[in-house]
């Protein structure tokens, strides 16, 4: 277990433009321990008392049902932060935890975030900033489920990669497996492969290994975008540039 | 157009415990109109400049994608609040807002709560709060979309009215017509017409109208908690109680 630095936590949205001693004092209370894949970080239904920065490899949220289904809620990469959500009573884990690919995690205790955001009004507009955020991904992903075919999904998924990446040319990576990526998009893996090749026809793309290769995005968002309620490219991501 | 009191205000949750005088400057600003059913509130992408709170009625909450199909985000009823979570930059609408059932709508300057938002920390905590239980419920509402068959999701919503009826009966009323329920689920009328009677012989319910009447809930909630992650009767609406 290692310390954090202050500086480490000011690149992280929900920490910025804070003082230097509200920073100092939220670092000191900070850990980051490096996990290897399969490790659960917790259990839906423990008590809250941590939230958590990825530094590096990917963290699964998932929920299991109660005849056994699991359904991953969301896959987080670099700089993503989760748990910062459970301010409130009842707060417990609303999903379970899991390192899906061993990388460096930080840990924070939620009672100092609960404590300063009533002090602070900074972090507490901070967090509305970030939970709003992922308020409006959400309904975005629910709109999709509803409008949009596993191969339009997929499609999805791979323009906002390519904005993410922002590497000026049409080559895609993908950040994590496939297998997890089917999850993450809501697939049974079959599905996955038989939608992914559909989108190879569709598109002209060419796949190798985790790398995706386009001549241009052209195709690819005019296929997908037409069952989406927003034209490409996605302004949450042009606006984080 | 009439004027609001800041009694009315007080019982909107991020309202709650507000200093007089923050729920009069508030009040000053607010107006209430009865709008009759098919009236447009707002369209996706316009310049977001208020947030509503519907006192009578039923406001849809609905996206079109490019290629014209509508996707229905929410239906929103007496008490429930929207258009509040756009606060930050490029605030405009992410949805389109239509009277489903004519009421009486609440409308109140976002300029005001953001001003408000970054000066006074009660109303920053209280829209955080607000926030983060419409993502849970965002998240809960994505699992089910992957784990629960088209019946459940009509069961799951049953039996969530049920535990806001709290008659202490199981005796179920419709909010508003099965055509909008059924897009307020994410489902074609057929499939709902389809799923509704399966339900009906899956719980021994009999159906009057928009009246459900049942012997006890433990037919339903059997059936339709074992695809969810959350025990029965959930949490989220028994501690509101």
């Amino acid at each position: 277990m290692d310390d954090v630095t202050a500086a480490a936590l000011s690149k992280i949205p929900i920490f910025n433009g804070l003082e230097p001693d509200v920073l100092d004092k939220i670092a000191s209370h900070a850990h980051q321990n490096t996990y290897k894949k399969g490790k659960i970080l917790f259990i839906h239904g423990d008590i809250a008392e941590h939230y958590y920065i990825v530094k590096s490899g990917h963290v699964k949220l998932f929920r299991e049902t109660l005849d056994g289904t699991q359904t991953v809620i969301d896959v987080l990469s670099e700089n993503d932060i989760f748990g910062h959500s459970l301010l409130f009573e009842d707060n417990r884990y609303p999903s379970s935890a899991e390192i899906a690919q061993t990388g460096v995690i930080i840990s924070l205790p939620l009672s100092d975030l609960r404590e300063e955001m009533y002090k602070n009004n900074d972090i507490a507009v901070n967090l509305l900033r970030a939970i709003t955020l992922q308020l409006n991904h959400k309904d975005r992903e629910l709109e999709h489920r509803f409008t949009q075919s596993a191969t339009q999904r997929i499609g999805c998924f791979l323009l906002r990669q390519a904005l993410k990446d922002k590497t000026g040319r049409p080559v895609i990576t993908l950040p994590y497996d496939k297998m997890l990526l089917a999850a993450r998009l809501g697939m049974q893996p079959e599905t996955f492969s038989r939608a992914l090749s559909r989108l190879k026809k569709k598109t002209g793309m060419k796949i190798e290994g985790a790398c995706i290769h386009l001549d241009t995005l052209d195709r690819l968002s005019t296929y997908t975008c037409s069952s989406c309620s927003v034209k490409f490219p996605c302004k949450d991501l042009i606006n984080k540039s």
